[in-house]
């Protein structure tokens, strides 16, 4: 299966007066991104909270390269590059869908919850999801 | 006892292109002067909440008279204009803080759900929670 | 030409402690829906912008009917209902893509103003643009 | 003169459906407390920018360690940490304002720009601002 980046504008209500999309929303595009991701490859985080497991940000970082504006299409690659059955780590590039060029870039990394916000060992609650991820990362 | 308007000042990041406030945020404001005005009177919503009712809106509307920039103090009046036993509604006024001038004004409606989202007869859930707040209408 | 709805995704930031989607997040997809619609009549927004035509909210309303969720796929409409040569009214119709249940509707107006936000004529200063919204409201 | 930190309650409509803080919404109150701390030392940013200069973000990150949830009092510390006369870098502290406990911590750094968003030497542009931020990286 083929990854494709995600894909969307710059709306009007994420610039800030230096008329450039306001620096938090890119924390946002890569959730948006990452979520996307987990979908292509078959992890709707939606079925993931119902089955009562929820998976937090516990670090995010972004560096800012070229500033998109109000109407730019995006390009948001996410990529999944470590598991170890209790944390996983994200790495994202935000590029300029017509050009390529990169705007930003960063990383997230995220902790495993259960219903009681009590900290998860994924191996043994869902094998099967410990198994997709390993194998993700491998592929990566 | 004196009821006091909600002040803040415009963030930056609540700025857009046009350099002033994007108009949604006015939404937002109106919500943090609303549940400020009922932590005023008794009724902090943390805890309506924590005790299973939850109070959605259900219509809102705003009219933009002067715009608010970066950095303004603004004065946000939340004020319970009719409470019917399942419904409440509430006028707004946001006013810039130095000049008193009307920036943008508006109304909100909300209705009152338990924990299955089920609509709530007030008066038979809480009846003390229906007294206060048709005092507070009273008073108004 | 066939106009098409303005189709998204709920973002999971756009959530709230309720699992809904946070109430004044609509007035932003109502905009998303209009400035998507102005592209497809072929007046992109930016554009107007460049050329020193900005078009501000003067008043928005919105009421709310079946609450939107996280990953839900949702069709925005936006129909321009009038415009007199100094103001233009939209009307929103926000839907569920996959059942076509009513999720939300509203209405906004808008004024024009130029570099200086002063009020613009548009017949006199965008002959063009003037026809062009007299011809979009007629059609709907 | 002593700094304070800047204080400040979770609004509703920053959470989740976690219930606790959406994570971009510290990106924001970094922004807040960032912004207010210029203003304690003199330095408004408001003023900063009618001056002409800009000063955006070109590196961002936060570490979370335990969730703010609404209503929470935070309070948001902000440090100027090094200032080299073209970039300038913050720490940041998010504490519950009544425990004291960390919230989260983070960093950001920012460049100069001028009016046509070209980089500028701010020892030549304004030896006023060039020397306060000198002065101030020195007495942390």
């Amino acid at each position: 299966m083929e990854y494709r980046p995600y894909s969307r504008r710059v709306n009007y209500y994420e610039t800030d007066q230096m008329a450039i999309v306001h620096h938090s929303n890119y924390i946002r595009w890569f959730e948006e991104a990452r979520l996307d991701f987990l979908d292509q490859v078959g992890l709707n985080y939606r079925e993931m909270e119902k089955s009562g497991l929820i998976v937090p940000v516990v670090d995010v970082s972004c560096r800012y390269h070229v500033s998109a504006k109000y109407d730019d299409l995006m390009d948001i690659y996410a990529y999944l590059t470590s598991f170890n059955g209790v944390r996983m780590d994200y790495r994202y590039e935000v590029r300029f869908h017509d050009s390529g060029v990169l705007s930003a870039d960063g990383i997230s990394s995220h902790c495993f919850l259960d219903e009681k916000r009590h900290p998860v060992i994924v191996k043994r609650r869902d094998p099967a999801l410990f198994a997709r991820l390993k194998e993700l990362v491998e592929k990566n």
